[in-house]
């Protein structure tokens, strides 16, 4: 028989990210492709702990069905850790729990995106956001970004045009794929222009605390009268994805209408996850947690980029993270990164992602992102001096 | 602000089975309108054990991100499962892990349904696949059914008309709500009008296992030529719900599309989950444990039925189920269960669902359904009684 698919699926995206996770897992290639924390820093020990209470004290709890918005100790855990985030009150009604921020990607589209509806976004912007609502059949519209953000006159420029705009999809800190944070002054011009043209905003946030130095710019939602942003966040960044334990923060209208969803998605999240993962919240102090990863990553980062430095040819640019997971690399404008992986990386055995992706649109093709919190210090130089060769004997 | 959600949300049901988890908590209520298994029947040691086992052995592993097929030693467990059920070999590359069936509910609709499209079920059908579907704006033709299943005629008649036609959704397994399965013959005829009409079926087989006596009846997938039909299956019903695990067998083609949708719905399922349930099926006999859980549900069944015997009044009838979680009951055509509830049970502090919420297009109001697994036997007996007394009294 032939399948009748529907016609959602020629939007989404079968190949790419799958492709570049088994990239990742060729013998002996070194890979700088992932987004992967570096799982000797996952609080293992801390989480047998608990593991074991919550399986003798509460069993017939942690296996059974729970309710669709979340384990109510859990949620509290998460609006403490917003209200210290947004200086005001967060009540639980305000949270729902999600299977990672990727659910929250996909439920905000579902909840909002008609086929043919505007998105608009930053360029370059997540893959993993384009690939969520891509599903819901929207167009994009991009736009341009420079070191300190979106560039906000080419903001309002859209704004003013585009109908059928659903929401503005930023990721203000240590973005992926850029790895930049916005200025202070952006986020407040921000949230300006969503007021003046009442739309809504989806901060994804996945990094913000992972910051290498001073403290944390204040968020988007910190800015917000409480209905114009919606905020994702997840613990697989601070603390580890392997629960796929997210959240979404806003407004109690809307996480009425993210339950809705949530419920006919898949029920609930992992009872026994919530629960487990909210008993390390209890015994455990997951600052100190996140400051003993904050200095290891801030540590990679800088071998990375003094590898680059050496080993990177003139002409070839890139950022330098103030926190996050991630670097973002440009070369000379003829260059195409997909190709220079297939033909000078791949064949090294060193990997990363092709800036293409990243580009709802496409078209720029100049650029790769490099990935620095997972490997030790000479892995992290001897990919980079491989690169290196293989960007140098492909310019050449 | 204002919110432009999508048209989708219009379809979906944010009320009932939300409001109805939240009656079960009412402390005192007696709720038979879950359909929770029995907590105390978890094999909580056990996951203790293997819990211990993993966060020991492989913590990095663990916690970490991991591929949005599922972990492969487990898929190979399902794998080994289904090719008992199907009596053929089954490969891994058929078989996805979803975060429940639910999931795997809404990953077909995800994958088939245009706004528009048909989706043929029988009548009444499982409430929480009507929602998943929803998400997605098909309509709904309803096939009636009788103690063997659908009633074929009526669906060939439905098949040669329907235009747009994604699938046959069908739960022929002690059915939710209804707790009937269907027969040999009907079995055979589905398949056959399937071949015919070229059009998939969709299996939802979450309690099949869970047979009182005898043996199981084939499922609809065992007579597939291996491309007209998507089976789901769920740990809910035969380990626990708490680790939100389920999967989805259906020919290569499908589960790459799954995959992709996967990819950009939630990543992946809980990388732990996976590994500490295949750990439970490495170390522990699975079936045993199954028996051990039909013994129980097999005798409270009986509890019910026999208290319905007494208690209920002339003029009502129930179904006695074979196997699974729930039985369902028809009043007099005059009276609505749902106005049964709110005047004469919830005062008399006993739920269950009515029956409405199964029928997509509503209108049957004289049902609803019980489920008889997760209460002792003086509970049944007590709620029975109450809810004997509630109809007595509204039929009066």
């Amino acid at each position: 028989m032939k399948l009748k698919t529907a016609n959602r699926l020629k939007n989404m995206d079968g190949g790419s990210m799958i492709d570049l996770l088994k990239a990742t897992q060729i013998p002996e290639m070194i890979s700088f492709a992932g987004g992967f924390p570096a799982p000797e820093l996952f609080p293992s020990e801390e989480m047998a702990e608990v593991s074991k209470k919550i399986l003798k004290e509460m069993p017939h709890i942690a296996l059974q069905y729970s309710g669709a918005e979340g384990y109510l100790p859990l949620r509290k855990h998460f609006a403490c850790r917003m209200e210290k985030k947004v200086n005001r009150r967060v009540s639980t009604e305000e949270i729902l729990i999600t299977c990672g921020s990727q659910q929250g990607l996909d439920f905000v589209a579902k909840a909002m995106i008609n086929p043919g509806d505007t998105i608009i976004c930053e360029s370059p912007t997540y893959l993993g956001a384009i690939n969520a609502f891509r599903a819901y059949e929207p167009s994009f519209v991009e736009i341009p970004t420079d070191e300190h953000g979106m560039i906000l006159s080419e903001l309002e420029k859209a704004l003013a045009v585009c109908g059928n705009m659903k929401f503005i999809y930023v990721n203000p800190d240590f973005q992926n794929p850029s790895g930049r944070s916005w200025s202070l002054e952006r986020r407040k011009g921000l949230i300006e222009l969503a007021k003046k043209y009442d739309t809504l905003i989806v901060e994804d946030n996945p990094y913000g605390e992972l910051y290498f130095q001073g403290s944390e710019l204040p968020s988007i939602k910190s800015m917000d009268d409480g209905r114009h942003v919606i905020f994702l966040g997840t613990l697989s960044k601070i603390l580890c994805p392997g629960y796929r334990l997210g959240w979404i923060y806003a407004c109690e209208e809307l996480i009425q209408i993210f339950k809705t969803i949530k419920q006919a998605a898949d029920l609930q999240s992992s009872t026994i996850s919530q629960i487990e993962v909210c008993a390390y919240f209890d015994a455990y102090d997951i600052e100190s947690h996140i400051s003993s990863i904050k200095k290891v990553y801030s540590h990679r980062k800088n071998v990375m980029i003094d590898a680059m430095k050496k080993y990177f040819p003139k002409g070839v640019t890139y950022t330098n993270p103030k926190g996050g997971l991630f670097t973002w690399v440009t070369l000379p404008e003829n260059i195409d990164a997909a190709v220079l992986q297939t033909e000078k990386a791949i064949p090294r055995k060193v990997a990363f992602v092709p800036g293409e992706s990243f580009y709802p649109n496409g078209k720029i093709k100049n650029n790769f992102r490099l990935n620095f919190s997972c490997m030790p210090d000479g892995k992290i130089v001897e990919g980079i001096r491989l690169l290196g060769e293989a960007i140098t004997e492909y310019m050449e």
